[in-house]
């Protein structure tokens, strides 16, 4: 089976059910499995989960982008979440075995198409990114379609592609690559939270712990326990085991005790295979070791 | 998807090309994905894996048998691999997450067609089999065809299905249910082959260690280390961390370095996913939450 690629785009309309079927009809159209669509009607706003093959995404997005510069006008939008587009950001993330490298080659030929077909200004994100000023797309969208209409032509703001002016009613649109981000919980034997929130400022990476770990303490009052809830932004340099084990012995020193952990939602097979590579010292372990790859990737 | 079951038939001739090409024709025929062919011309036995779903697989093994009785003599056949059947013996294993209560309810069914439609003696082993003797396939099969063809009458050795006397050219078949066997290695940094050995005995099933661990000592010379050699025969009941840790303990007391494991060949997604769940004190995590295998299993 040749590689395939997810792809999570965004776009700013959660309110109008016949634009949403239009775009997932437009995603399916060149052959994109569409696995998800979330309507956020108080966001107004939509995220698509597909999965396809190289190609097939890159004719999917700018199938759906079509769609979504004829069908929306950002000049009448209104919602809270911060958006700058009408296809507000389209995000490439490997499956399986597809390398990050063929995600952001990805997102770089369908960006050049999105500002040629369509003449949408272009930002480049994520591992995608340029420069390191635009890898966090926080940043990249930053006060949204307002702003940016009037600060395009400055410096630090002008597109990786495409027009050097907005879409007058689409705005500009974010393409990168990215990992899956993992959602994992440790929940300690204690009532305190200050131990849950001290441990969480230990480990986490913005006040020097562990690299790609956001962690907050939560109480778990109901149960007696508390929580230290963490989002793993890149599981490839922090994974599940590293971070337990940090936070073991964390709670070791403070005499307390992990009463379980919590891997919520879904986490990549490259996320397994490398935790148990690291856990049992297994540095050759790989995805085609998995029985059951070979005969769902069709091999 | 519908369950799928892997299958890995047994046949008794490694030494005639056109007879593995009509038994590997019939799997193909009811759409038996056929994914391993070895043949074994010295042991003159060849041995077929393939995955299919539930009928699938029971149309394709009496088919294969079918072949089988039609061309195999075993009264005229040599090789020292014990045998009993010209299809000698046929385990389902568990594919993905379907689960064992299956793959025995396959097996019985399987294995009264065969009895039905073919005339052979059937007996049930492994995790299909009717009573405790039965579990273990060396002691069905014992010395093959030319003593069970004397025995059959012997209260013991009574069919579980089918005739009470042998088919006279293709003998009895053993049909069950079992779950892979991982094959698991951990190195320590050590040239004492005696402190693998010793190990290896305090770990192992037969000398009260862990259960469903079948463990030796062995020497890599050119590496300067020795080598814990196991054969895990139940990861549900001792899998690749707890084996691991134990052998990490013993080496420990001994003051002798673990260095690295080796998983050797495949593993089921199921294995990856209970050790993960036991590291990481997850008990709720399922193979459901592999990002992957939604897309992977069409579901």
């Amino acid at each position: 089976m040749p590689p395939l690629v997810e792809s999570v785009p965004n776009f700013s309309d959660g309110r109008r059910p016949e634009v949403m079927d239009a775009i997932v009809g437009a995603i399916r159209g060149p052959g994109g499995r569409v696995i998800d669509v979330q309507v956020d009607p108080a966001h107004n706003r939509s995220v698509v989960t597909f999965v396809a093959e190289i190609q097939v995404a890159e004719d999917a997005i700018v199938a759906a982008g079509r769609v979504a510069v004829d069908r929306i006008d950002l000049t009448a939008h209104e919602g809270e979440h911060p958006r700058m587009g009408a296809m507000d950001v389209v995000p490439f993330v490997p499956f399986a075995d597809t390398p990050m490298s063929t995600c952001i080659e990805l997102a770089h030929r369908t960006g050049a198409r999105l500002a040629r077909e369509l003449r949408l200004p272009i930002y480049y994100y994520g591992e995608a990114a340029r420069t390191p000023e635009r890898r966090e797309l926080e940043r990249v969208r930053r006060k949204g379609f307002e702003e940016l209409r009037e600060h395009i032509g400055d410096a630090d703001r002008i597109p990786d592609e495409g027009p050097r002016t907005i879409h007058p009613t689409a705005g500009a649109t974010a393409v990168g690559a990215r990992i899956p981000l993992i959602a994992y919980n440790v929940n300690l034997k204690t009532r305190d939270l200050g131990i849950a929130k001290e441990i969480a400022k230990t480990i986490r990476a913005s006040s020097g712990g562990l690299p790609n770990v956001k962690a907050l303490g939560f109480d778990l009052a109901d149960r007696g326990l508390v929580q230290v809830s963490m989002n793993l932004t890149d599981y490839r340099v922090s994974n599940m085991w590293r971070v337990f084990t940090a936070i073991q012995a964390e709670a070791a020193k403070r005499g307390v005790e992990v009463v379980e952990s919590e891997i919520v939602g879904a986490i990549p097979l490259d996320a397994a295979v490398r935790t148990i590579r690291e856990v049992l010292i297994e540095p050759k372990f790989n995805m085609d070791q998995i029985l059951e790859k070979k005969v769902w990737a069709g091999e």
